[in-house]
């Protein structure tokens, strides 16, 4: 990759971004913890099991149907923390804002970051504000990192996901993309299409605690289902069935979808949790997803295979099945 | 602050800074860790004390003498959680990056950084990697979050400060700050000026086992020694009193602050460390502090007293007493 330039696919979360870690950023940092590529690191320091992660928040609008970039910044770093397995505490909070940027915005935005953190039962302990010249930030971006506790008894990893497990998914995909997608373009769209952006630590706490077994979780964050589930799979050396007709997808936003060319298992979700499990916890766990209010639509989406290793199908409704493959970049970036 | 816009002056760590962070972030955030304004979140997870603590860089150039952007990202949050005594182990990176940005550049970076985490001993756990159009970040920003390890049987909090007590700085004032305008502006400075940044975890780690009984330690970056004192005078409620005849100053850095305008007391360093002890200790300290590659040239800049308190005095070498007050920004933005 010498010698060429960082385009916005290197930050999809696709197959670029993926290419621009192996290469420059893991051969660097060369450690087991951050070998392991998941969004929570695992660490322990001194008897104690926590998980740490951060993302940077550059989702363009700022505000969008359904939330803001202060919200978003709690949620998906609470999220990662849960998909870690480990119930998330405590927040840190970064701010790189351009000069010229209205105060009353940066207090709605801190006022929602603070509200989805009480929401979260996180709390945020420690903070950054740096100010860059006009035209030096696109308004203001975010850091959020977090550490959580991880739950005793509980083993989130790649390595427990073996063949005839299910797949279940919590809810409606596309609905963030969608929202952003909609606000920065001046798209009208139906009024239930929304961000799904919601803090899923209360969720997985009670998935986790009734079926303990759960062997893998993820949000599919950018990049969507497709490429959670492609990197699962290539992980876990396994193949990866998904039925379309059981994938819950709204009919306004599988209609946007198709009259802009999106891929709905692409986009971006930011209120979604996808959990491989044995088949015989199945029943057990979507009854207990059913009862939380961000699981209500959950449902076994599809299967890990013994075929295939590596690769994602998607049984159609007319019974073939289409290679869902690693996309390069993302059809909309920026948005998270 | 409403109905206003963000400023330069809001990020530079200085008054504005200050009043920011007071009117729109401690009222959301509201709690006790962060009201304590240490860089350094002390927070307990399962019974065991670690800090906690995140810092965003937006120096401006990205490369200069003595650094770049990547070792900075290190030194500074691993100088975070050593002024809030603990042991750091564990870092994150997160990257923002602008669309057309040189892949060799970022390289050289990402190795930047993890030299300094090897040197500093710690382990870049997790990361997120993000891209914007060209225009909408300055070529790359980087936040580190950080956490480390409380060490038994020390506390650090202004709480301690009291008068009496010795101020230690651990060396030469003003040099990573010379260093990025010299590079900035094109400005031609003597070779022997170039940044001062370095992970101090070594040398505080030396001097917290020698003597435990250090009240309090600062890393003075934005704003330098004069608004690091001044916090800690304001929050402890006493009076601060330097000697301008033991402040380590180098000639040149004294003649480019003469003949440029700037306040040596004023500007950012990288690699400095204030330690507040009774003066029974500093013998102890300051021996100890002189072995250390980084404190070889510490020394006794000051006394705290029971007079004025909340205010930071500089006795002059002509005998006279200068106020060092509260600026409301930085001569220099973007430093750090």
């Amino acid at each position: 990759m010498n010698g060429e330039y960082i385009q916005l696919g290197h930050g999809s979360g696709g197959k670029m971004s993926q290419e621009l870690i192996a290469s420059i950023m893991l051969p660097a940092f060369s450690n087991n913890i951050l070998a392991e590529l998941h969004d929570g690191a695992r660490i322990t320091i001194h008897d104690t099991r926590l998980a740490f992660t951060t993302d940077s928040f550059i989702v363009k609008p700022l505000f969008f149907p359904g939330g803001d970039i202060g919200k978003l910044a709690v949620c998906g770093t609470v999220n990662d923390l849960a998909a870690a397995g480990a119930v998330p505490q405590y927040l840190s909070a970064a701010f790189i804002i351009e000069e010229g940027f209205p105060i009353w915005q940066l207090q709605k935005i801190v006022q929602s970051l603070q509200a989805a953190a009480q929401e979260a039962g996180v709390v945020i302990v420690t903070g950054d504000t740096k100010v860059v010249e006009k035209g030096a930030a696109d308004g203001l971006y975010i850091n959020t990192a977090g550490i959580g506790k991880q739950l005793d008894a509980v083993t989130i990893a790649t390595a427990g996901v073996r063949p005839g497990q299910d797949i279940i998914l919590s809810g409606y995909l596309g609905d963030h993309a969608l929202a952003v997608m909609a606000e920065r373009y001046g798209v009208m769209l139906p009024q239930t299409v929304s961000s799904d952006c919601a803090p899923l630590n209360g969720l997985v706490l009670d998935m986790l605690t009734a079926v303990p077994q759960i062997s893998m979780l993820r949000d599919p964050t950018r990049g969507g289902v497709a490429t959670a589930l492609n990197e699962i799979a290539g992980q876990a050396k396994v193949g990866i069935l998904l039925e379309e007709a059981a994938i819950p997808l709204r009919p306004e936003v599988a209609a946007v979808c198709e009259l802009l060319g999106f891929d709905p298992l692409y986009l971006a979700n930011e209120g979604k949790m996808l959990a491989f499990v044995d088949a015989e916890f199945t029943r057990r766990l979507l009854s207990v997803m059913h009862r939380h209010r961000y699981g209500g639509d959950a449902r076994v989406i599809g299967r890990v295979t013994g075929k295939n290793p590596g690769l994602v199908g998607l049984r159609t409704r007319l019974g073939g099945v289409r290679l869902l493959d690693m996309r390069a970049a993302d059809p909309l970036p920026r948005i998270c």
